[in-house]
């Protein structure tokens, strides 16, 4: 019996939302779900603990991170990434190759492997599809990604195509160099913004013995309708009994769109990259805490949130973000990732209830109303 | 009946150690105590709950720091420093006389008041007597420490005598103007390196009506021996029914030597700053995490100590702080908070069989054998 499963149990009446859980050697993760990435082994700020206490059931580590730094086969010695962050639940690593396009050290791709620099200390690397399956295993997570070929949009129809095209191919060559049965293989489709060459690319994937699918090279720029536009197109042509995981996505109205559309798992940086920046999401928007409405406010910055940042004043959190104390940004990372675990469990209640619809325009109504004060929206 | 108490349980029979419980309106402290530094309403790095799990049972907040900001009529709007950090133990409140000598924005001290300049913006701000008292009574703290006058030793001995004979009748006029009965006020000896000043200094504040005393104006680059020897001199001279706290003080050895000298509180930065330059205090002696014999080594920094860092092997915390993550800060503030608490729990022990000098000894030698490893020294 394989070590994953993918099982559905609720499928939404009007939407194309599913409620599913994905069984993994570290546990199951109820979808759809949210991983808080934790590029360098270590979700940003938070003890795992914390991260834990966010309600979090997976989490994902960066390939190309960890290759340069401290190296795989020191990830490996160090007891792979379970071994060192302690999180006792799945990780996913991604495959290097949005890093690569998104750091802008590429230099060069051919049909054997991406070429480019270490944004550390400028040194070339090459790395093949092969090398990026051989990191990952070392790296030991439960899910490991494909090399794909990302390219930046907008692009020309042929580099799209040919980017497309050898992401296939890269995909094959990953999962024959793949030699864990306890580590789980995830294709990712590619196609740009075009809903043929996406379908195109998905069903070629889908005929490969991949544990689960990824939709890959969006939220790169695009208008939010174009991402929806893609995923929708998208979704059908991949199996409907493997979870499908759309990368680097997204706000918080983004997760529920495209839950619409079929997806069941996302990763962003967003709740942690805007918390370290004094941001927060509520129900209401998001929350400046910098702003000086906010100086003596002794409310939390969501009344309906059980985090440690909620047990404290407005007024002390901004408090420090002004003096610069890490606990401002420990804190707003922590409320949140916890935004978005609690998003998350509310999609899947209303989707156990078929009510999804429902579900989602109560809360856009909610993000895009007046924030509580005018000040907010002050920068 | 007062809201402060101290008993003392224990008396070491070959030292001048003793084991106590001081009580406050915010619940006791046993003694000899240690207080992490929340200079700016937060323990740097770590929620409060953390700073509760080291086993910390009162800490510390800076007048000076918080006066500036966010200033201490917000800090009472948004309930006190208990009410910002909910810290729900005891807080001490400097009073702001060393931070305007050590930060160097001093210009001036008059009969009246220091004069000096904001670290922020550089603003001329009068700080009196009355006015530190003032500000600690609007932060709320359970104890306010008297506005002192320190000098920067090497001193002329004519104004080491003005600073001291000012800080009695400073401490005074803090004790006149003080209105809040649930705030105990403790008085600072001052006095250079002058014994006989020091004597003198401590008879004259132990015959005001102060709930504690301290001794300040140390730890500003003297020799410990210096240090050690100004503490043995003037805790005779303070009565032995009240705490007794020496400030901004030190290592680990530091403490055990003047707690040996009589002393019952201590605060400092060190646990909490060398945390985050990657230094682990440990019973052999500081280990230097970023050092490069640690990049695979799976122990973790001390295998008796029951902090979350000491869950984590030595490689993954040497890898977080190479790659500059938060998390390498704050587990190592973390650890060194938790193994300042244990060396305080363990002298307290120590003290109450009576056999303190002993402890001591030991402690000393595994501090000052050598590192686990050469390559620890290496820099």
């Amino acid at each position: 019996m394989s070590h994953f499963q993918y099982n559905i149990h609720h499928q939404d009446p009007a939407t194309a939302a599913r409620r599913g859980v994905f069984t993994t050697p570290h546990g199951r993760v109820q979808t759809p779900g949210f991983m808080p990435v934790g590029t360098q082994a270590t979700v940003k700020g938070l003890t795992i603990d914390q991260v834990a206490a966010t309600g979090a059931e997976m989490i994902l580590g960066n390939t190309y991170h960890l290759a340069l730094r401290p190296g795989h086969e020191t990830v490996r010695r160090l007891g792979g990434l379970h071994g060192m962050t302690l999180w006792q639940g799945p990780i996913l690593t991604d495959s290097g190759g949005f890093q690569i396009f998104s750091l802008e050290g590429i230099r060069e791709v051919s049909e054997q492997q991406a070429t480019f620099r270490s944004h550390i200390d400028g040194a070339i690397i090459q790395l093949t599809p092969e090398h990026s399956i051989e990191i990952q295993e070392s790296l030991g997570s439960d899910v490991a990604m494909v090399l794909d070929h990302v390219v930046a949009l907008p692009a020309e129809p042929d580099a799209v195509v040919d980017a497309m095209e050898r992401s296939i191919r890269w995909a094959k060559r990953c999962l024959n160099a793949a030699t864990r049965d306890d580590q789980a293989r995830f294709a990712i489709v590619q196609g740009g913004l075009d809903a043929k060459l996406r379908a195109e690319c998905a069903t070629e994937l889908s005929s490969l013995a991949f544990e689960g699918f990824a939709i890959g090279g969006l939220s790169v720029g695009e208008p939010p309708e174009e991402m929806y536009r893609i995923t929708a197109a998208t979704c059908p042509h991949l199996p409907t009994d493997k979870p499908r995981y759309l990368m680097g996505v997204g706000t918080p109205i983004d997760l529920l769109e495209n839950i619409a559309r079929g997806i069941d798992l996302f990763d962003c940086v967003m709740p942690t990259r805007n918390g370290r920046n004094a941001m927060a999401f509520t129900d209401r928007g998001q929350i400046k805490i910098r702003n000086a409405v906010h100086r003596e406010d002794t409310r939390p910055l969501d009344p309906d949130c059980h985090c440690v940042a909620c047990r404290h004043s407005r007024g002390y959190l901004r408090h420090l973000f002004i003096a610069k104390e890490m606990l401002g940004p420990i804190l707003l990372s922590i409320h949140n990732l916890t935004y978005y675990q609690r998003i998350m469990a509310e999609a899947r209640a209303a989707i156990e209830l078929g009510r999804f619809s429902e579900y989602v325009a109560k809360k856009k109504k909610g993000w895009l109303s007046q924030p509580t004060t005018n000040a907010e929206t002050r920068g």
